[in-house]
This record gives structure tokens, C-alpha cells and sequence, in this order.
């Protein structure tokens, strides 16, 4: 893993720089979380946590940062010489990965020094942002393709290569069967999937002689892309190859249309294929697809066997980010005094308290309601945020991309169908405890008179 | 720099070995451009080609790579064996990073052996694809703030590390001042800067208290957060402050505006600072700000000195990817016959040929339209592409970010006012030239008869 301690918005350094000569040597409780829905999103699936631990457990400033730092002039060397051994010895409790979840819950909850809780909030935030906005948008295209497959072909235009190798472990864990990202493949051991580009067919002298080279090459996995040239022409050179691979005791596994209407294209090559005795070729699409088309082919019928999703998955064009947020809800100072606080500005109310999210299911075992209560508190429901880190150190033994992967298909599942809708935005219930209406109102109420103290 | 090479789509690999076994010993020349501007936007600013570079001289499998390709059990050991040593020998073409350009002109040309041309694809397409979208963005962003200082607040919610960094990179070459990710300056030398977060000011007693801290530890380079609890006490105790700092020969850089109404804030924020005697300390705003919203502030008489701009920049939510593409467009075989080729697919149309771009001035300096042409052809204009790479090896000295920036600077200056445009899209003339008109007409009769033959 890179070292990316230093990747952290300047202003939390300064802010530790000023705590440290300040003396102030508070314990905080953080929460991060999704403030709002993007539009036409009912629920978030949650990933990330995997890269945050690690982060957390490396976390240290190299030589080489200190010298950066020292030169910017506007760091005492107290404070650098405090940063140089500076490690993060906090607690962590998250939702595990694959968990789905709703506005305003904790998806991570850090308690450690002050200092350390907000050095590490930038790279916290830029991770979890990106893999729960990933996991989730592809969530809605799993679930529109109705059990179909879904490949994640979106490495070439996702926003860097970090975000390649998120949107390839995310979409895997939201239901996906593979990726084209093959160092994803490498470093996940997720499937990885792949079949041929217009370029390929280009370099041969026709479209039939690229066909049967790749088929030589792959005789059990070659998928023809049939949309060079024109599609029906297509199609017949791919009946050919299958032809004589079949000869050979071999069979085509599919062909790839990637333009133009794809379900009437679909019908048309899957009766063609059919009447060719190749009703076993599968036939895949894509090409700009995303959840919302994928559910038109569908619906109007579409022979499409498996989905190659691309750009709008990997970069979740519609919603290429969440309102994630890191707020401070609880400082307790060295004489163990405890202050839950928070933030009163019209716009952005946050809630104080060290805060747990409590599920309860129907009697079939679906989501009824969440409610956001303290730790510790007696509330109906499954506690959902588990303890991960303790003192700096992972405390747990982090479960495998499979496991992972098939409990976000238990949570789906789980989930009422009516909050998986592609459309519009249904309000799943999020109450709040009686503890924490009451802190709400505590906490209200000090700020006030603090305030008109000033 | 991170072992990237295997960032690919396995469709590459399988080509490649298909290209190996049949032996196609090609030449291939393959074009990097955009199809089409986004809604809004009427031209691009080019960024990532020195990432592109120096991921090419540094391509190579390593053993590790390897193992997994063999495990995968699709591969023969001979071009396996192949791939051990393979370098990417091929010679680029590229587009200045900062230059402004259009659909279609190519933003890089890449002519090597076909496997070498074709293996580097996806992860070119992704670098070029994250720098040049967010880059083309911020350009809008310091367009509208006519002039103010932009920083880029964008870190903690792009789309993963890579993307931070390539944020803080290529919206400092589109103009503005600097980052707030610290490690961006420590790699790119951009000028960083922090002000404070609602979390400092909450973990002290008052917010005066938190302010004298802050103010206390850098007294010269403070910036106020004033919206926490409530602005116009929030801009009194920054007063306070900023008078006490005074006395001991100091002085208040700024105040932070982060949510509400910031036009009205900002004008009764100016108002009570000035008649502080406080005309110096400037205001910054941040809070969700894009180009529409920095555009609309400044129309309605805001009194912001300084913006700072996050997410929307960051990861150019309204465009959240270009619609770039690497076409194949000339082949040639071992015995030197040249055979230009294009995509003839209905709605994809590629161009043939080894091309340049062609600008022509007005007498003003400023850019007047464009020419597809030929490379080598006499069309009138400056040829923007320029040989950066020849066998593999770069073969510029690369300019510094500061002399890119400042070529963006002048690129953005000669581009004529109206395709600065924040609303709709106007298209800039770009015409292909007479040969490679006629390239055209020639390809699509060839491939005709050559799609009859099949």
C-alpha cells in the first residue's frame, strides 16, 4: 500500500498544530456518514472499510513528510518533532462492508486523541466515499438486471486508478460476477472477464479472418464482437467460426453487441443463432449501459444474457459522489468530563453522542426500521456497527471478498423490494431514540447559553 | 510510481495473444480524443500526458504479473514468455498538457507494434481521461470567478487517491491558486492552504475561545471559520480576534463562509469587517460552490475575495467522465504497405490515417478554427501535436507545472470569449482537410467491397 498519510487537507494539520500547543488533549468521538439520498436512491451500500483500517494502522508521517512540512515555515518544531512518531491508537466501529444502509447512520465511528481523529479524516472520507458510492450505484444495476449477469467493464474512464480498482472490488460486492480489470483480478481475486475490441477485428483483412484467429487462439472462451462492419454479417461470421470450433469439439461462448438497439438487435441475433443450432451462445451487451437502460431492454424483451456495464457504473455518473461527512459528536477531556456536541448551523445539524443504529426485521426477515440510539442503550433492534480497531490495531479477522460479497446479497435481499425502485426516492423509516432525542435537546440548550456568553 | 501495468482490460491481453500466435507483426497507429462535449460545455483543456509518459517508459510485467496471468489458465507459455520482456518501444504524439482542444483531435497518437499499442490502451484512457475531465472543469470554475482566487477543496470526496491528486494537479493548471491536499504539494510543488474545520471550533468552551487559539498559533496566516454557531457573533468574535492580533502586530487573513445565503452574508460580512477597520481581512467562501453558483454569486454583488471549490470540481459532477476513446486508424505490415483504417459502425465513427491538428489564429492571437489533417500534409495552421516519445523513450524535457499552467493560462486567454460559455454548448469550427477527406471516401469504398467479399 502507498503511503498516503500525508494525503489530508492541509487544515488538519494546522488544527492539530494549534490542539498541540494549546495543550489540548480532548478524546473525540467522530462519525462518518452520508448526510442526504442522491436523487433516485432509496439506500446505500456500504464498502471502504477494508482500505480505511489499513489506512488507520499505517498511519505515520514519513522523514520525507516532516521535511515537507518543515519547509512550508508554519510549523513549530515541537509540533514536527510530535508528528515524527505519531501513530493512530484509536478505536474504530463501523458497518461491515456489503452492510446496506440509510442517511444520517454511522457507516464508521472513531474515538482516539483529538489530534489523531481529525489528522485522519481526509483519507477516511476520500476512501469510503468512493467505494460506497461505487458499491451502491452498482447495487441498482445488479438488481435491474433481474439476475442476469453484470460485468464491470469501466476501468478505462474511471476517475484514476484507485478508483478503477474501487469500482472493480465495489461492484463485486454489490453482485457483480467479474470485472475487465485485470490487476483487480490480481490484487481481489475477482473474476476477470474479457472479449475483443473493434481494433482487433481492424487488423485483419476481414471481419471473418479476426474471428477465426481469436477463435484459434481461445477455442473454449472466445466471445466475437459483431458490430464492426454491420451487424448481421456479424453475427453470420460468428455462426460460421462456431461452426468449425464445434468441428474441432469446441464451442463459441458468446458474441458482444455493443451499439445500436440492442433489444431488437438481441432478438433478431438470438433467433438466428437458434435456427443455427447455437441456442448455447450466449449473447452479451454494452455499450454506455446503466441501470436505467438495462431496465428498458427488459422490459421490452430483450435476449441479453449478460451485461457488460462500463463508464456509468464505474464512475456513478448520475450521483458521482455522496454527501459523506466526518462529525465530531463527543469530546471527554482528561478529567473524564463528557461534552456530546453538535453542530447548530441551520443547514447542517448533526447529531451528538457515541451513537449505535439498531435494525429491526419483520417476522420474514426483511427491514422494517432503523433507529439511531446511543451505545449502551436499550433499543429494539440488531446493533449493526461492530467494534473493528482497537487501540490502533485491527480486532478482527477481516472476512473474504466472498463473504463479503454474499452477505451484501443477504442485505439486499433483506431490503423491501419498493426501496429498490430506479426511480424517485422512498423515505425508509430512520427514527431516532428517546436517549438521543434527549441529548439533542440537552446539548441544544448548553450551545445556546454558551453562546450567550460570548 | 505504483506498478500500473497490468491495469488493463483482459480483452487486451487476449488480443495480444491471439495478435502473437496468428503472428500479426503490425505497425498500428491508434488516436486518444474525445467524441463529443458534455451538455454545457464547448471545448476541453488537455492534462495527464506526462502520467501517460512515464507510464509507458515504465511499462513491463513483473514476475508477480506473470505467475498470475499463468494461473489463469487461458495463456501459452510462449507468449507468456513474450510478455516477460516486452517494453513498450512505440513512438507518441501528444497535445501539450494545458492546451485547449475539441471533439476529435486527437489528444494523443501512439504508433508501435500492434500488442505494445494495443496493451497500453486502457490504462492510457483512464489516466488521460481523469486529468483532461477534471482539468476541463476547473477551467470553468476559474473562468467564472473572473479573476478571484479558487483553491481546491476537493480531496476528500474525489473518487479515490489517484483522482485527489490528479484534482489538485490539473485544477491548478487550469488557473487555480492551490490545494488543500497536502500531499499534492508535497509531489507537485501547488501551493497548499488550510483555514479550519466546525469540529475545532466545537471542541473549545466558546468559539472566541477556539479563535484566540488558532490566531495564537498562526498568527500570521489565519483564516476564521465563522458560521458554526451563528454568523454575525461568528464575524464579531473574528473581530475581536482579529484586533487582538493587531495589537500584538499581527493581522487576520481571513474568514471562512460556509453555508446560508453567502452573497447577502458576504455583503454584511464586508460591511461590519470594514467598518472594523478590518478592510484587509478577506472572505473566503466555500460550501458546495461550482461555476453556475460562483457565477450567480458574483452577479449578485458578492463580496468574496477567495473560493473554495470541492466536490463539484473535484469530480466534475455535472461530467463526471469525457467520452474518450483510442481508435486504431492505420495499420501497416512488415512489408511497409500502409493500410489507413476507420470505424464504420453507425453511430461510431472514427477517422483514418496518421493525423495532426491543425490551428489557425486570428490577427489578434486569437484561435479561429481548426484542421484535421494528415501528418505531414500542407494545411493552413500550427500543428498542435508534438512528438514526445519516439522507441520508447521520452524525448522532451517536460515543462514544469508552472510553465503549463501558465501555457493554459494563454491557451484559455486566445480562446474566443463566447466558448467560455458556462450555459449551453457552441461549436467551435473543426474541419478535416481535403486529404483527409478524400482518406475517407477511399477507406469506406475499400472496407464496402471488402465487407461484400465476406
Amino acid at each position: 500500500m502507498r503511503r498516503l498519510s500525508l494525503l489530508l487537507d492541509l487544515y488538519e494539520l494546522t488544527m492539530a498544530a494549534s490542539f498541540f500547543e494549546q495543550k489540548v488533549r480532548l478524546q473525540a468521538t467522530f462519525d462518518l456518514f452520508v448526510r442526504t439520498l442522491p436523487e433516485n436512491r432509496s439506500f446505500f451500500v456500504a464498502a471502504g472499510l477494508e482500505n480505511a483500517l489499513k489506512f488507520l494502522e499505517g498511519f505515520s508521517f514519513s522523514p520525507q513528510d516532516i521535511d515537507f512540512l518543515k519547509q512550508k515555515g508554519i510549523f513549530k518544531d515541537a509540533f514536527l518533532d510530535y508528528l515524527k512518531t505519531l501513530r493512530f491508537t484509536g478505536s474504530v466501529h463501523g458497518l461491515p462492508e456489503g452492510t446496506v444502509f440509510f442517511p444520517n447512520e454511522p457507516l464508521i465511528r472513531i474515538t482516539a486523541p483529538i489530534i489523531e481523529a481529525q489528522l485522519v479524516e481526509s483519507c477516511l472520507l476520500n476512501t469510503c466515499n468512493v467505494a460506497t458510492t461505487l458499491c451502491s450505484k452498482a447495487s441498482r444495476v445488479v438488481v435491474a438486471a433481474k439476475g442476469r449477469g453484470v460485468y464491470d467493464f469501466s476501468l478505462r474512464r474511471t476517475q484514476g486508478a484507485d478508483a478503477a480498482m474501487a469500482a472493480s472490488r465495489s461492484s463485486y460486492i454489490a453482485g457483480c460476477c467479474g470485472t475487465s480489470n485485470t490487476l483487480a483480478g490480481l490484487t481481489y481475486g475477482i473474476p476477470v472477464a474479457g472479449t475483443m475490441a473493434h481494433s482487433f477485428v481492424l487488423s485483419f483483412k476481414s471481419e471473418l479472418e479476426s474471428f477465426r484467429a481469436y477463435a484459434s487462439t481461445f477455442p473454449d472462451t472466445t466471445t466475437l464482437l459483431v458490430d464492426t462492419y454491420d451487424y448481421y454479417r456479424g453475427v453470420a461470421n460468428a455462426i460460421t467460426v462456431a461452426k468449425e470450433l464445434e468441428v474441432k469439439g469446441h464451442a463459441l461462448k458468446a458474441i458482444r453487441l455493443d451499439s445500436g438497439d440492442l433489444a431488437a438487435i438481441s432478438k433478431r441475433a438470438r433467433r438466428v443463432l437458434n435456427e443455427a443450432g447455437l441456442s448455447h451462445v450466449k449473447i452479451l451487451a454494452s455499450g454506455n449501459l446503466d441501470e436505467f437502460k438495462i431496465g428498458k431492454l427488459i422490459a421490452r424483451g430483450a435476449k441479453i444474457d449478460v451485461f457488460g456495464v462500463g463508464t456509468n457504473m464505474g464512475v456513478s455518473s448520475d450521483a458521482p459522489y455522496l454527501d459523506v461527512i466526518y462529525k465530531l459528536s463527543q469530546i471527554s477531556d482528561t478529567k473524564g468530563r463528557v461534552s456530546p456536541v453538535m453542530k447548530l448551523s441551520k443547514e447542517k445539524v448533526t447529531y451528538p453522542g457515541i451513537k449505535q443504529v439498531f435494525r429491526v426485521y419483520t417476522k420474514k426477515g426483511l427491514y422494517q426500521k432503523d433507529s439511531i440510539g446511543l451505545e449502551g442503550e436499550k433499543v429494539e433492534g440488531k446493533p449493526l456497527l461492530e467494534k473493528v480497531m482497537e487501540r490502533g490495531k485491527i480486532t478482527i479477522v477481516y472476512p473474504s471478498l466472498e463473504k463479503i460479497r454474499s452477505f451484501a446479497a443477504d442485505n439486499l435481499k433483506a431490503l423491501p423490494t419498493k426501496y429498490k425502485n430506479l426511480k424517485g426516492r422512498i423515505r425508509y423509516p430512520v427514527i431516532l431514540s428517546r436517549s438521543l432525542q434527549r441529548m439533542i435537546v440537552k446539548v441544544r440548550k448548553a450551545s445556546s447559553s454558551k453562546s450567550a456568553k460570548v
